[in-house]
């Protein structure tokens, strides 16, 4: 019986424990897709306990909690931050299989070189030595980075964003960089009402354009993404049920713009349309900029409205959504790509039944001019996990070529994530050793071993091109 | 290699066996979902001969032979009781990998003490002798309840059943609880024409309500549910393409209702919103009981319309459907979440494609009041196999937790079926033992022999609170 | 370790191992659905170099070239042949996990003799020995159907084709028939314009039939599956993107068809009532004549409208569409079974979620008239790989029978892919091989050697019944 969580955790041959400790494990981190508040990292803050850290804002071990039938006063409520601590430790047990259980461990571990197992009889000691360790400075956020051999970290942010926490870090001459990411998803919910009219009152405010039409949107758009670009921005990001695809003219979509601009609500069908009108430019001035763009597909978000007044969004109630994805996938990939404005684009799918979808779909818009230009993401979300990245790396490997993937990104709120990348690096060796102990591989490690080096760190530093 | 069918039967580790022999082999069953006809309990029958008791309306053999080219006569038609089980013998060795060589061999094996493989060659042996046992007092149905160690059986009623065999039942003094569980799908199917006319003249009858109006009929679901309630019903179930949740008035689901009781056909829009509408009522009623809902969702059925005609529905020509389940599901729950009124709930799919949808729907609606409140139950019909299950107890693994799981039921119409239950649990311990085995779970057997011990029997007996 | 692609590539278990070399391995080859080119057979060509008989025409080759960032000259344009292939060789290493990367290895090995692996280093040495065999007779494409024990080749044809080659191939004497079959996908593509009047014109010249309507389209058809039918053609094939089973009058579809040919388009709804029409009249045709009809279900084609124009279709840039299959499906074989006129029937899927629903769906039309009448066909395309394979043998397994199952067939153009039934051998003993040794199924070699004898050869031979 092999030990729990030892230096061989999820690899079950020799040679995936050789191409792990050999290839894989040393190599730096480019957490290119992440939620980190960049204030924290400005202010290089240290965080006063565990449950700051490690509990605060973390809707997966949320969701968890209440199912064990907990009650939200020590999950969001205002129980004390060791009394919720306390019941996360009680509840650490029951969440075997699930991936919660071996992040936990693996986080003790790695942070804090806690190997004891977290439960109710654990709990006071871990939280005291943890919280301990929190006061030091080699447990700043910025030394967080460090210890993890992060390379670079490209957070999440609104176009509105004026950036002043990026600058600050850069000013700073912190040895990691810190990139913006463009995320424009809010100048899409032209469904939103009033909350879409202030979103691009402020958008236009930070731009300086006055927004009135679909032009004026886009100069504005255009505007904050050359601020981006000057603040280092190589990726921006899109979180969409599905995408939107559907033909447009650019007057169709500017009437809808101007009617829910006048408070009008706008159909189904208009919505659409100004959706397809607005992802379509964007893509192309992306591509004009050799951005890298990411599609988050498929999240049926906020279905708990009696919780989301409560608590807002993101807090544990959104689940996988079964939308149809290829037909119009193909549509906007095509559009962009019939002019030759198809920039490099990441592909992430939540439901997992969309894997194959996206791994051919990717095929059909490589055309040769960029090594693995178009790409299928990383297991995401509920699907970041063992059987999920295993079988996001199958079908990946079965239908496209997992040689050109550019691999993991934390997804992450929490400077304690970062032991992701190694659970990653841990499943990707273990699936070539099994390959190769199997004779299904020939048993060149060199080889091998270089392509594991790619895709955990080579082909993510080639392909976005930072700093370039 | 390993015998077939041994005590250690899909157990492949030793943690795994020590798992199953220790901590789930010995536990009761609690059949909380089956269709077991109850007036054969209350006459605690004993069945002539194998084929009356194993292959009389087991579709699922049907199905086999048919697909083997065997003649319907063999099947369902006028053949002699051996005839037919010799045809059956003969096909069973081409179901090797269908879960129907398996269940076969165990059932066999736990009632009748055979270990012989079923064949041409064996068939009249292992008749004669399995029919000879069933003359005994040792094999009526109640005795067979018994040598499976269950505690509780809930059959499938309709609202307009006066159950009479569960009183007779009851009132036999016998040891095992039998209840109804209440089943109002019918009062659902607003387009089957003077069928449903007629179906809720019966209903009414029984309700001692002359149905006029969606008031009359809510009313006399109320006082159908207050009778099953009364006989310790504690369940619900719906067998649905997909979930209704249109938003709807009760007068608009009241015009539509008299419509159909006029013999109209509603259009499908109005069928959908007059669905929405009981669904949701019924949601309600179940709450105020503290009942559990089911749904069992996806099944295509009565596609053959040729066999229909000959041999009825439920006779093998039903299969997997692909509608789309997440964003009504959401809605459907999140309407009675909104006013406190959603009740526990376990949802079944049958396409497989839909357990991660079901998986983390579950979590949108787990708020901590209740442990394991929402459900996503076992593997379903053509789910119920090793695959199946395993899939199913994997993604809710990763996706939820396991261990508030309320695990196996039968589902079955035969008293042969209970070791699916065995089979069950030795697959549960399975992956259980492997994880251990492989240092993705720590070895502390006992801690996970109790959250076996949960799935296998005590969650279910806590969560739906018989004879409380 | 186990050497790669050693004689127990893939054959995890001596049982694998046994089952394999003992009742697998020799068995001769039915090729009941394959593209090959006619005239090469009865050209008996010989191919000049590696490239021409491997890499031209090959868009699974293309599709890992250009997403390795290649440029199209070395793909499709005007590079020399061997420098295509250097650049080939040079991608090959980076296939490793993709199926490519066995296939490409098998078919050195099995059809060359080469054992070296492919890459830069190697390929002017292979290209130079591969390319002098060819130049040999035992490489003519006749030899190379003799040397891998082909029994018989299905060609695929469209119906206004006169199949000269096919009567030059007979009247050669060639001792492996070379049949037709029959993919009249043309004839339903209403939506094509001047593209569609053209063909019908060409069907109706083939007919020797002036096609002025549905009554003389059918008569043309009929005409040419007679003449097909004369050729020895025992199936019929169609590519779909999903069934079409509208409700439809002879009339209506008439009047669509009309509309059609005089050039106008008919609307989505009509496409699909023209559509469910000719289907379903195709259907009864192909009942009459005891030919099996195959269905591909699920291709979302030519996705690239840029490369589209450059290179035509079926060039790599098709991937799999996510459409709804069940309920139509349903309708369309109930349809043809309620009077008796379901013929024979394979189903492919190509998005591997409807492994489920086609598994279950052929149940629902296994009436016991035929055994395996309606059958789940083998993984396709992208899903023609390991783990593919495995999914729709394990899904065929427990929602049907995989005793009955017809087995592979290649779906090839290239002389050089039969080792994929090779592949599909292995595949398949491995999977009865793990049962055995785990003990999930009885150690009775010389049965289950039985069984899949049936699936490699005897029940595709009893089930197309080819000559009779």
């Amino acid at each position: 019986m092999k030990p729990f969580l030892n230096e061989h955790f999820l690899l079950e041959t020799e040679t995936a424990q050789q191409l792990y400790h050999e290839f894989a494990r040393d190599l730096p981190i480019i957490d290119y897709h992440c939620h980190l508040p960049p204030d924290q990292i400005a202010g290089d803050l240290r965080f006063s306990n565990l449950t700051k850290i490690w509990l605060d804002g973390d809707h997966y071990k949320w969701r968890a909690m209440r199912t064990l039938g907990i009650d939200e006063k020590y999950i969001t409520g205002n129980a004390g931050d060791y009394e919720k601590f306390e019941q996360w430790a009680a509840c650490v047990p029951y969440t075997m299989r699930n991936p919660l259980y071996h992040w936990t461990h693996l986080e003790l571990k790695r942070y804090f070189g806690i190997d004891e197992l977290l439960s109710a009889g654990t709990a006071k000691d871990i939280f005291e030595r943890a919280s301990a360790s929190l006061q030091s400075p080699e447990y700043s956020v910025r030394s967080l980075l460090r210890k993890m051999n992060v390379e670079i970290v490209c957070t999440t942010d609104d176009p509105s964003d004026d950036l002043p926490y990026h600058d600050q870090i850069a000013g700073d001459q912190f040895e990691i960089p810190v990139l913006p990411a463009f995320r424009p998803d809010k100048c899409l919910f032209i469904d939103k009402g009033h909350h879409f009219i202030a979103y691009i009152e402020k958008l236009g405010a930070a731009a300086g354009v006055s927004i009135k039409n679909l032009t004026d949107l886009f100069d504005a758009l255009k505007k904050r993404m050359d601020y981006f670009g000057s603040k280092g921005c190589k990726l921006s990001d899109h979180g969409l049920e599905y995408i939107h695809a559907t033909p447009f003219t650019h007057e169709e979509a500017d009437n809808i713009l101007q009617k829910g601009l006048n408070g009008d609500t706008p159909d189904e069908k208009e919505i659409d349309l100004y959706k397809s009108a607005v992802l379509h430019f964007l893509g192309t001035q992306y591509h004009q900029r050799g951005w890298t763009q990411q599609f988050h597909l498929g999240a049926l978000r906020n279905t708990n409205v009696r919780m989301e007044k409560k608590l807002g969004p993101d807090t544990g109630f959104d689940s996988i959504g079964d939308w149809s994805q290829a037909s119009a996938l193909a549509r906007f990939l095509n559009k962009l790509d019939e002019t030759d404005q198809l920039t490099k684009t990441i592909l992430y799918n939540l439901n997992p039944n969309d894997n194959a979808i996206l791994a051919t779909m990717i095929g059909n818009f490589n055309d040769g001019s960029t090594r693995g230009k178009i790409q299928f993401g990383s297991g995401w979300w509920y699907l970041d996990q063992k059987l999920g990245m295993e079988d996001q790396m199958n079908t990946l490997s079965n239908m496209g070529l997992l040689s050109c993937f550019v691999g993991m990104l934390t997804d992450s709120r929490s400077f304690l994530s970062f032991p992701r990348h190694e659970y990653f690096r841990r499943i990707l060796c273990n699936l070539f050793g099994k390959d190769i102990e199997q004779g299904e591989l020939p048993p060149d490690i060199e080889w091998i071993g270089k392509i594991i080096g790619d895709i955990c760190y080579h082909n993510a530093k080639e392909y976005f091109q930072f700093g370039k």
